[in-house]
């Protein structure tokens, strides 16, 4: 009857680790495509933000931009990205391609038994080409489709994994106390500073800033905008969630409800700010102030309460107007409000990690305002330098006449539309 | 050795309750994501419905609509729906705000240990919203944007709790055995109800009902609608399948079956009758059947055969073509076919389950009707006054200038297209 | 003491198996949703590569095939491809309709305890339209809505079950070593055998093929394509991920590292080889590159190391433009390149099972082709003995003038835009 005991307690102790190794995958892989959708709420968002001319371009490349992110990310960002051996290092690499460890290793000895090895790629994976695809938005309408590729592929193979692993790799930005639940830094600033560098080489749209002050450029359709949005609300329960790395309960549903409370609020903020400003409904800034939201709660959304995350959604919100103003002002063109969105809400975010919170506090703030700093010196550089020797050699730019005529015609011989 | 059973049981014991708690907190959160794609698929349906000069406004309307719906379901609506306190009341108010009550008593203590505090506001809070995208489908085309929103924060943050609290918090109709499982009365003849209200005192569109008889006004884009209504049934997976309130395997997987069979069914009974009604295939008749055969399976989703799905859908798809040309000859004039789907379609669902299922009965009917009276009593009472009171002091309708330029035009500045 | 060990130990083992359950359940229900959403992927396809006036014709086709495909498989379907009964089978039926078996039998006694029977019919019913949605593309723009409808009924009823019964059902092939894990050919090359049959009964669209050259016809809307291609590829996590018929973490999240490795080089290979062929960027092509690569890798997907994964995808994009040449050529006129993507890439991908992976070889390779003839042959038969009869009696193609004027406004009476 002892041996009937042990034998029953070992074979549910085995069951139910079982289970809740299996519940917890489950989470992570569900996470794992609701990352993906993430790339056509991109794809929707910036084709919908461009002119007609220009839509099959913008759709191609963020085609490709999946296709190189996770093929490179297999082949060496992972790596890059996760090299074991030392925490606090600089730099790392763990070799290229990917195994698998053998036996329970790769699956139950990994991770602390919450998924597997794959599970952990092909997560980490689905985000390392969103960098590639917010700079996509940025340089849209104007940049050459060859050399673009070019820079994707060194940005998301050797700018993201290295400053990923100062922090998620258990760099010396972990070290230092840095915090970034989901990549408010890590992810979205990197790909706003990434863009920035791009429109800074490649110079405003022909027509854009003219000596009769700002032409608006509107987008070619409203509908495919929203319904991009819509879809990056909606990854971005992957996105956030899935960053808690298992299924905890508690975590995981912490997560939902701060992720939803700053985006219904960053609607709110953008909403009211560019009313005043405007003096009409502006749907584009709504649409835009939502994304502000999602990103400005990204670095603590496992910290904050639904209040905090409310005053942090309606602050990004209302940052989203004023932003795209401003870099409107400096004659730094970006059709989708990319840099709005994803670098200067990506750094009021990762800030707001030391204001709000569990982790508020004056020591906080300076570690986040040291990864902030670093980890932007280091993408603009090296995005400013790929971008500068793309132009210098190839040429990064479409000629004039190919961009009055639209990138559609001139590098696909394609139009969007047959209406 | 004893203790050693012991200590492995007791582990094995913790591990399994967390594993279970985890796998059904993990379905209840992928709910959420579902029902919150769902505003996608409203937003998608009702702007593809509507006419090109008023889609920015629609989609506008949409994303303000999931903003106040979050926003005003954590400050007030979820401690309004859910007062705790006696069973069997009419009214309560568990007071602002939210907090998660520590510890266990938040997490595995709650809900019977199915799901987090944080797990069931923010599903709950995905599903308050509904009823207001409901209403904003009917009055589309006309209704002033500003006090449109104001209408859904009261509809949103008072009507609908209240009303959703006499069955699912637990009040008088839920003790009397009324039978609601995902809302076929609670949100979609709540919403129906509202619009109705809406549609009524806003009168129809300028040039729908002349001398000449009933003017068709399609819709702007059938393509838009088509992805909305699948956006809508991909939801619905959560909208139901959520309302188990667990992973529960039996449970969940037949309403799986029922809510598709229902879907299914409700395209083939739209098919055929608008078939026999017109001469030809009319699409936008299969796609608001479909909807209707969702709404349909709704109060009785897991209490049906897939049999019995079958029947309640193809009825319900049968009634669409029907009621949508009865409301046409009342000069209800209402652009979507939301009071339709929602609430002639909500109403047949509700008395379905008397019909059919596990509770059929004459005693059920009885019950099923004072449910449905008494919400639609409350919800019309409740939006005709509001909208009446609204439309007395600031208008609730577009001057007739904005209305023929549209109001993408008027309120927005903005146009849907560049094309 | 003991007893109290026992208790515990009993208890654990019930609670473990019951969360593990759930799991396992879940997953495969988040799965079937994700299959469904597939239909909206291949609708948005299909209506995104067709001309304007053909739009709400192939959108109503989707619409109905969802619908006629969930009813056939629950009235018949699902009993056909699962008779029970003798493994090693050519036929069975276990009769119409379904009934849950009672209690345990219908939940844990069911597949091994990992699904309950409703999840099991409801996650095949979801794959069973598919093939019908495949042909639907290929004969788009020319044929009768009635017939088709005729075809589908059958097709799905009949033939899909039989062949999808002796592998999936325990018949000959299975017991022979066939190997086909997600249904490269029970699925993709059904339906591409159907839509070959179909266009050539049909003939080419009007004006396709003339004395000056082959016409290319381009599709009405790219962002619809791209929106399809993208929901196809985040709906096939659950058609493939599912197929592993329940949550195992090693294998599922291996899924999902193959599916995704095999887009992502489908997108690339078929990159390549068209810009070699045509000299400029090919949108059509890589979307189509994306959908070769996932057919291909369907196959073997829990087979193959990322390495093999990409491979297969490489030469399965790379295929793409050389097969839609080669129909094109061959005067077989498939508007949205079906035939390629899913007949083409299906066999490669049957046959990818026998050349890399943990099933490679020469015995291997011939049992492969075996299934891959046996099934070619009895769908190609069928379907070309439906549309011949259909053909002979009420002819299954619009008339001339018709087909001009688009199939819009010829069925429907409707058009698909108002703009």
């Amino acid at each position: 009857m002892q041996a009937q005991a042990i034998d029953t307690a070992t074979q549910a102790l085995e069951v139910a680790n079982n289970g809740l190794f299996t519940a917890n995958n489950t989470w992570m892989l569900v996470s794992t495509a609701l990352v993906f959708i993430m790339h056509l709420g991109f794809a929707a968002l910036e084709s919908g933000f461009v002119q007609q001319k220009n839509v099959v371009n913008i759709l191609f490349k963020n085609c490709m931009i999946v296709a190189i992110g996770l093929l490179s990310y297999y082949a060496v960002g992972f790596n890059l990205m996760y090299p074991g051996g030392d925490p606090g290092a600089y730099f790392g690499f763990a070799g290229f391609g990917l195994t698998m460890p053998e036996g329970a290793a790769g699956l139950i000895g990994y991770a602390g038994g919450a998924y597997t090895y794959w599970t952990d790629f092909i997560f980490q994976a689905m985000f390392a080409a969103t960098c590639c695809t917010i700079v996509s938005g940025a340089v849209a309408e104007r940049i050459k489709l060859g050399p673009f590729l070019i820079f994707c592929v060194l940005f998301v193979t050797i700018s993201y994994p290295i400053t990923g692993m100062w922090k998620w790799g258990a760099g010396w930005l972990d070290a230092m106390g840095f915090y970034d639940f989901a990549g408010s830094t890590l992810v979205h600033s990197v790909g706003g500073w990434g863009a920035l560098a791009g429109i800074i080489l490649l110079g405003p749209r022909a027509g854009k800033y003219t000596r009769n002050g700002i032409k608006p450029i509107p987008g070619h359709s409203m509908p495919l905008a929203a319904i991009g949005v819509f879809l990056l609300w909606f990854g971005w329960f992957g996105f956030n969630g899935g960053s808690v790395l298992s299924g905890d309960p508690g975590l995981v549903s912490l997560v939902f409800v701060t992720t939803s409370m700053a985006a219904a609020a960053g609607a709110i903020g953008a909403f009211v700010v560019s009313y005043v400003m405007f003096k009409y409904y502006d749907l584009s800034m709504v649409l835009n102030g939502i994304l502000g939201g999602l990103v400005g709660i990204t670095a603590g959304a496992d910290l904050m309460s639904p209040g905090e995350a409310i005053m942090i959604g309606l602050i990004a919100g209302a940052i989203i107007p004023m932003s795209v103003v401003f870099f409107d002002k400096m004659k730094l063109d970006d059709p989708v409000g990319a840099t709005s969105v994803h670098l200067v809400c990506g750094i009021f975010g990762t800030l707001a990690v030391a204001i709000w919170g569990d982790k508020a506090g004056m020591g906080q703030l300076v570690t986040q305002l040291t990864g902030i700093v670093a980890i932007g010196v280091f993408t603009f550089t090296f995005a400013f330098l790929v971008f500068f020797i793309l132009k210098a050699t190839v040429g990064i730019r479409v000629d004039e006449e190919e961009e009055a005529r639209g990138l559609d015609i001139a590098e696909h011989e394609m139009q969007a539309y047959k209406m």
